[in-house]
């Protein structure tokens, strides 16, 4: 069974590629889109964080992988299913972050440290409530720490 | 534009209809979907939370609002645009929850506290990584602290 989607705004960000690492700096702007009203943002400027889901629209249909494979396809992190990695390569390509709001103007909101490239299609903006965090330590395997080193910092 | 989704998995869960607080202590069970293979879920055990992003799936169109609408349509907090809340009746009916991942059996997830009724259909699911959890304070306004009051607790 397929669900329809259709994008609620769009990125616009410096980003015309996509790249592993570096996004510390970066701001974006999302913008809605034209059948969407300026109202659904009201509101949305007393949280400090809001999650954007989007589609990482630039994946070949034939790049998806469905089972598992290396991470960054770094052959010294194991070999780990597409559901334990964040990677963009993903049944149904979307993509997931919470990122600082720095402003809203009237049909567009202002971020910081969005990972997602110029002409992304957004499919949900949610504000971050701390009550949806996680309510516990968060375990996760040494791996994904080594992966995520360089990934907010700023390019030299 | 449209895109097309295609669940990846299923929740089995013991409640058949929407409600709105008292989630903790739900146990679910998240189901591969036949096309997906098992290797796909292969070292997600090693975190402690997932993401899962999902479809309120019963969600009619005519329900769906893009503009404001006061949250729970409680008249007692403000009017709020969609997109400043997490209500379902929401442009593409996308859920996004990150809950406490008990097991992984073969071809089947066990978590705590998924906030999603009997049958949801998943669209993806990704490991929680601390790195992508908000690095600053996390601000929002008091309605939001309202609403989630008996969200995470036990019915009594």
């Amino acid at each position: 069974m397929n669900f329809s989607v259709e994008p609620i705004a769009t990125i616009h960000a410096l980003r015309q590629h996509p790249e592993d690492d570096f996004w510390s700096g970066e701001e974006a702007r999302i913008v809605l889109a034209d059948g969407i009203p300026a109202e659904s943002l009201q509101g949305l400027a007393e949280f400090s964080h809001v999650e954007v889901l989007y589609l990482f629209h630039q994946v070949a249909q034939a790049k998806i992988v469905s089972g598992a494979r290396h991470p960054r396809n770094n052959p010294n992190w194991p070999k780990i299913g597409i559901f334990a990695q964040r990677g963009k390569n993903r049944p149904n390509r979307i993509g997931s972050t919470i990122c600082r709001l720095l402003r809203c103007e009237e049909r567009c909101l202002i971020v910081a440290e969005l990972d997602a490239i110029d002409g992304t299609p957004v499919l949900d903006l949610k504000p971050v409530m701390a009550e949806f965090l996680p309510r516990e330590t968060v375990r996760q395997p040494q791996w994904s720490h080594e992966l995520m080193r360089d990934y907010w910092r700023r390019r030299s």
